[in-house]
Parts: structure tokens; sequence; C-alpha cells
């Protein structure tokens, strides 16, 4: 069980809209698709084709942003506040945009397959949050 | 004209999607109604009445966060970005329910009547700038 | 008076460590370079010296980030928290190197100017508050 | 091997300033970090006894803040930006600071327990990764 999970286990609220489980699974993925975004952003500032890759650093730091907003809200979500369902529209729509533009480059730069791949889970786990939401 | 409309009208991209006048006053709207939420959570943890004031804290916080990483995201809009309209309505949602519950404590404190003006000016920007963007 | 100094001054913490109007210009200057540095990597990105560029977009980013990091804790700061001082001094290192980076590019590109600009007066900003609190 | 070393080793920069693992380590804790701050001051706010825990949400919150905005910066830093370590300062200094503030808690709140812990995780992989920057 992972930091976040027993954390999100020890509040008081008990029993809360969301899922634990699921809750966790999509406040790690997003924060972990912000990182890799960030990281992105600059190795692609690295390489020297950089003028082809204009988009995919303002995708990346597009996605990095709103990924790292959507982990802080979920981390403080005891229960589902009004906003949370359009956060997560937003960052699915983040990450969707992200993962379409890194797979571009993913046969020519390591570091936007990994970020593509990273973009797609977040995707996934920010959907299954939204569904169980109901 | 602001700071910002002027670094606005400096970017090369020259004629872009966006208005740059309704992207600076949305953007400043978005960084003033930030900071205005913050501190209103932070008025509010040091009232009496804290009791009643944990729905506007969370209320605060989530406005706060999601109104920051949309003021970042707008201020690098040079062409709008796929995730933009989908995040301004997020903003948006979250503006609406913090306006909403400020307003209720807003005759018994004047931080939380500041605040739901503020929201409600951001609420208001990010409309119009969403209009425009068709 | 500005909205985020009547904000200030409606908190229930009455006089503080902080002066408020000092909090707030700091608050402000923070919020405004956040944005400004934001915009000036966004029209980095879009000049064809692209590569000339790097480090200034990268320069830029750093201090848009500590920037609104910056804001968000002075927002929040009705008491000098014990990370304040820290922070206001590592606000000071970005805006001073981003300051230098951008007044390098200041005659050919006008955002670099602009942004110059804002980082020194949001590093005079930090600096006068970090004196008054002693 | 964990995605976000995978990521800093697909860097272009090649053999960086900072040592990839460090970095990797140092930038994961501060993402839990943030997470946890933020979670924590949300479980506080469910407590009965919230008129207690006051400092500790004001301090997990800066604490959170100041630990997302060094995780976005060092996943950016393929080089040690300039004010890399002033931010690893403020960053050690908030963690240290919510750390001894949660502790006070941590018999009462596991969640104040679980937090107090991570702040000394953060803390210290900061340490480590300021001290191999030299």
């Amino acid at each position: 069980m992972s930091v976040i999970t027993k954390m999100l286990e020890s509040h008081p609220a008990g029993p809360r809209a969301a899922d634990p489980r699921l809750l966790a699974e999509c406040l790690e993925a997003c924060g972990e698709c912000a990182s890799v975004c960030n990281a992105c952003a600059d190795a692609c500032l690295g390489e020297d084709m950089l003028g082809d890759l204009v988009t995919c650093i303002r995708t990346n730091l597009d996605c990095a942003q709103i990924c790292a907003a959507t982990a802080a809200v979920l981390s403080r979500t005891a229960t589902t506040g009004p906003a949370t369902a359009a956060l997560l529209h937003a960052c699915m729509a983040a990450c969707a945009a992200c993962a379409e533009e890194c797979q571009q480059h993913a046969s020519m730069h390591e570091h936007c397959r990994i970020c593509a791949e990273a973009c797609r889970r977040c995707l996934n786990a920010c959907e299954k949050l939204l569904v169980s939401l109901g």
C-alpha cells in the first residue's frame, strides 16, 4: 500500500464519495505525469532538432501544469468538490493532446515515448476515477 | 495598458486565436482570484467560528489551485492549446462554487465578501474569453 | 487600494508580522512576474533564433514556478511562516538570474526587455519585504 | 528503475551536474510530500479538535506548495539552475517546520504521523541532493 493510499485511509471523513484506491491511483498518475511532462519539455529543449519540437514543448508544459493542479486538488478530495469532475475532464484533454503529440516523436526520442505512455496512463486513471464518481 | 497586455502584444506569433485584451483580462482575473482565495482560506482559519467555515476553506483552496493553473496556462497561450477550453470550464465551475459558498458568509466576514466578488469577476472573464474562442 | 490589500486588511489576525502594504506589493509583483516569465518562455519558443534562447526559456520557466509558489505562500501569510524567508531568498535568486539572462536579449526581443524589468521589480519587492521581516 | 529515473536518463544533455539517481529520489520525495501535506491539511479540516490544528494546516499548505514547486523545478533540471540550491534550502525549511508541527499531533492523528515521516524523508532527500551539487 502506497504512502498516499495510507494517507487517504487515515482521513477522518470515513467512507467518501470517491473510491480511495482509484483516488490514490489517479493522484499518483497525475503527479508522475506532471514530472514526466516537465522533464520531456526540458529534454526537448536539449535536442538538436529543437525547431520540430516547439508544439511538443508547449503541449508538455500545459499538460504538466494541469496534471499538477489535478494532483493537488485530488489530494484534498475528502469529499468530491464541485469542480473535480470538470478538472478531470481538462486533465484528460491535456493528457490526450500530449500523448498524441509525443507519440509522433516517439521513434526519434525516447523521452517522448516515455512521456506518451505516462500521459495515456494518466488519462486512463482520470477516466476510471471520473466514472466511479458517477 | 498593463504589463501583461504589453507582454502578450510582444509575442512573435502575431495575431493569435485569442483576443489579447480578453486573454490579458482573464489571466489577470485568474491571478487575482487565486491570491484572494488563498488569503480567504487563511483568514477563515483565523476566525473564531472556524467550524462553520470548513467547506469555505476547502472550496477556497480548490479555487485558488485551479485559478493559478489557469493563469499559468493562459500566460503561455500564444495559440489556444487543446485543453484551454476544458480548463476554462473547470475554472468557471470552481469560481461559481466558491462565489456561492463565500457569499453565504459575506455579511459576517469581509474577506468572504471580497472573495465572492473576485470569484464572480473571474468567472465572468473566463466566460468572455471562452465565448471569444468560439 | 488593490483588491489584495483590502483582502489582507480584512484578515482576523489583526496587526501581523509583515507590513500589509509591503506584503501586498510583493505578492502582486510575484504574481505578475510569474505570468510575464511564462509568457516570455512562450514568446521565445516562437522566435526564429530559438536555438539562442534555450537558456532563457529554462530560466523563465524556473522563475515563473518559484514566483508563483512565493505568491501563493505570501497570500496565506497571516503570520510569517517558518519557510517564508528562505522562499523569498529562492525567489530573489530566480529573479536575479532571469533578469540577467533576459537583459542579454532585451535589444533583440521586446518580450525579454519587459521580462527583465518585471524580474527586477519582483526582486526588489522581495528584498523590501525580507528586510521588513527583520 | 522508476519512470522518472528512466525519463531523466533519456535526456539529451548526457552526464549532468546532478546525480540522476539522487535527482530522481529528491523529485519523487518532493512530489509525495506535496500530496501528503495537502491530504494532511484536508484531514485536519475534518477533525473535531480543528481549533488545535490551525498551525498544522497552515504549515501543511506552505510545505505542499514549496514541495510541489521544487518537484517541478527539479524535473526540468538538466543542468542545475541558478536558483536550485536556494529552492532546496526553502524546501528543507518548510519540511523541517512541517515535520516538527505534525509530530506534535502524531499520537492523536495517524495522518499527522504519516505526514511527519514524509516531511523527514523529503528533507533528507533534499539535503543529499544539495550536498551532491557541491
